[in-house]
């Protein structure tokens, strides 16, 4: 994968896909499904999270600190639903479901070969996951597979396993970054 | 409009759509476009959302501690950045664009007529305003204009005034809410 500035990571994560979360803690790996998060700063990257204390990849996160966000191509919907219908705590998902492990720069969880960009994430703040298990992650390294404008087609959950696929793309004159 | 049971808010949010946050203060009403936020909790509905305090409408947020998050469909989209493209200091945006103020339920910001949903919010947590001008918000009332499953196309913005309409829908089984 190619190294993406820091300065576009916003540029994936603002229009509200879903993403894929990877943590590994005591040497195993492990994958959840997410909806749930926002940018919060431009440069450096900061990304606002909820994972539910439900989750198993929960424990991974507060404990390691550390995760990688995998942007999954619309074409990968059946893993993703799938990774979201069972548990890490049953499942080594990774080999379940034929997802590839690629080795971080920064992180020891793994970028995820299917995913057309992955986020190398670190814990910044933890202050409000108590009330709503929301972290606030630094994104360190960025990877994209895509070239140019040729992103993939992303998805986005409108609940209970119905998604929008991202369509018709157009631009219009903004002063908005 | 029609009201929405709180607990069908999290589908309106969690697929990522570009949004307008209205506000009121002393007696003016004013509206930004925003695409930093995200769900916190289904219920009652928790969203977080990041107004930067060079926006006019942080001030106004900070202090009333109130807000309209409006869901505009696709084809407002170019009003929509216009809405961005100005400040509330110097223009009342909703005469400038012809928007339509609808009285609220319970709070002072408005609805706004041409957007397919409306919630109603009150902060309810200020902690990261000063770190990362990031708002808690809970949704007291929702409000939408679409009957059953012919909910408008969405924005999603990309960038510099890109942005993705939401296309395609489908579903998968999945466990997940």
């Amino acid at each position: 994968m190619k190294r993406l500035p820091l300065s576009e990571v916003y540029k994936l994560i603002e229009p509200g896909p879903v993403v894929l979360l990877a943590t590994a803690s005591r040497g195993r790996a492990n994958v959840m499904t997410m909806s749930w998060h926002m940018m919060v700063e431009f440069e450096p990257p900061l990304i606002a999270c909820v994972v539910s204390e439900a989750n198993h990849s929960f424990r991974a996160l507060r404990t390691t600190r550390e995760c990688v966000i995998a942007i999954p191509p619309a074409d990968l919907a059946a893993k993703v639903v799938k990774v979201g219908n069972c548990s890490g705590s049953e499942v080594d998902k990774f080999a379940k479901f034929g997802l590839t492990k690629l080795a971080a720069e920064q992180v020891a969880a793994p970028l995820i070969g299917e995913c057309f960009a992955n986020l190398e994430c670190r814990v910044t703040d933890t202050r409000l996951v108590r009330s709503y298990n929301l972290f606030v992650l630094e994104v360190l390294a960025a990877w994209t597979e895509y070239k140019g404008r040729q992103q993939p087609k992303t998805l986005h959950h409108l609940g209970y396993g119905r998604f929008a696929m991202s369509g018709k793309i157009f631009r219009l004159p903004s002063r908005m970054r």
